[in-house]
């Protein structure tokens, strides 16, 4: 079996820093269920895997592999419990943009979180989305940790960053998006009330301390009848993305026909 | 000011650990969220507080309180940032027993990670719930992270433990309790598509790895056209959580009359 390089064992530990991720333009994808998720979605970013000594798995692994020594993987491993297998992809495009069939883009502003973060991209994906927009101040979506909370649901969902709200909600426009509305805790209306929530439409999640940017935007809360603090970011972006299942799958609810998508975006694309 | 005693300091070590929890029948509640949701929740179960030096703040704190060197206070916290600001309290007793208002009771089986019990506990305060029960094999509720994750929101919140399924069962017959619901990611039915769902039932969260426990009982689950990974046990309890507030809140569509609630309960509190 192959050796890891004195090359490859400095690039894991420089991707262990923000600065290192965006010099390598890669990411470290830790634990099992990450990995799996990385081979099946985009066999193709792969750079190499790396497995401690005593792993064992009944998945296939992506080529070239490399086992080292458990102290040794301990040691190269970002997250605490990275289950003996990491492997070191090259980040995808973000470019993300919405289709025909995306009723609404759901757009993070200035999430910090990883683990917020993470679980927005994992709960998006298991909803049905196809991809999420973010405004720069996020955390960076291939950071170890987001990846670990999102099991890796970054390789198959679209993403695209943008410079701020006022540049976000310009690209939904030109997408032929009709709404932009803000999650707030003091929104004019409730989203079980707004019939129009999800007609091509983008709705935002603010940072978990300071909330949505100030925008001339609509605003949009989730009802709270216990009277506490605001929920978490990663709760209310659930709340926002199973009502919208709830309207497309509940049986006594279904979304009106796709009429209203008046026209598909064909919006081209710059990094 | 008064000095913290070696009994004190020897305390505030001891509740870093499980054990130490149990023995003394206290908590640490850390940060500013969090005690000044206990000072107004609880008063009466605080021990002592603990700030550091340079901590500043406008709400009240409750006495006796104590100010130590910032070196000091930082080996004292258990959570990473802790604000300055601790306080020791003495835990509620954990008798839950629902009301004749309370249409259900949300369940938490063997919810064993720290952010993801104190988040829903946050959430269901959040949406107006009274209590949560949970089982045995659940992270203790009173650890500081949980503590931490929901804001403190155990000293406003019913709390009451079982021993398992059967007999939290037991106990809602008792209660008169018509469902136990099962959450699960191959259920029965779709939530959405349930009308019954919140007439006086429980509805169990399970373990974040294995699941609900194996009992006869209906399951229930969470549509995710996405055909991902099943979403984070704090995300399908606020599925479960904000469908409740929409049922109850939403304009269009609030709950018939609890008519329902033939019987309150009266049941006698052991502990």
């Amino acid at each position: 079996m192959a050796t890891l390089s004195k090359k490859q064992e400095k690039l894991i530990r420089s991707l262990h820093t923000r600065h290192g991720c965006k010099k390598h333009d890669s990411c470290v994808c830790e634990g099992l269920r990450c990995c799996s998720e990385l081979f099946e979605a985009r066999p193709d970013l792969v750079e190499f895997v790396v497995c401690s000594e005593n792993f064992t798995s009944t998945i296939a692994i992506a080529e070239p592999f490399f086992c080292v020594p458990v102290r040794d993987f301990s040691r190269f491993a970002v997250t605490v419990n990275a289950q003996g297998i990491m492997a070191v992809a090259a980040r995808p495009e973000m470019n993300f943009v919405p289709g025909a069939d995306d009723d609404f883009v759901l757009a993070l502003d200035r999430v910090a979180d990883p683990g917020n973060f993470g679980t927005i991209l994992r709960t998006a994906k298991a909803a049905g989305l196809s991809g999420i927009w973010f405004t720069s101040g996020s955390v960076d979506p291939f950071n170890a940790k987001v990846l670990r909370s999102a099991l890796a649901a970054q390789f198959s969902l679209g993403l695209r960053e943008f410079a701020n709200l006022e540049a976000m909600r310009t690209t939904a426009e030109e997408c032929g998006f009709k709404h932009f509305f803000l999650s707030s805790p003091r929104g004019q209306s409730s989203l079980f009330d707004k019939p129009e929530l999800y007609e091509r439409s983008v709705i935002v999640i603010g940072n978990e301390a300071s909330g949505v940017a100030s925008i001339d935007a609509e605003s949009v809360s989730i009802p709270m009848p216990g009277n506490f603090e605001s929920i978490n970011a990663a709760q209310a972006a659930t709340v926002f993305l199973f009502e919208y299942v709830r309207r497309t799958h509940g049986t006594s609810s279904r979304l009106a026909s796709r009429s209203h998508v008046e026209k598909s975006c064909s919006l081209s694309v710059e990094r």
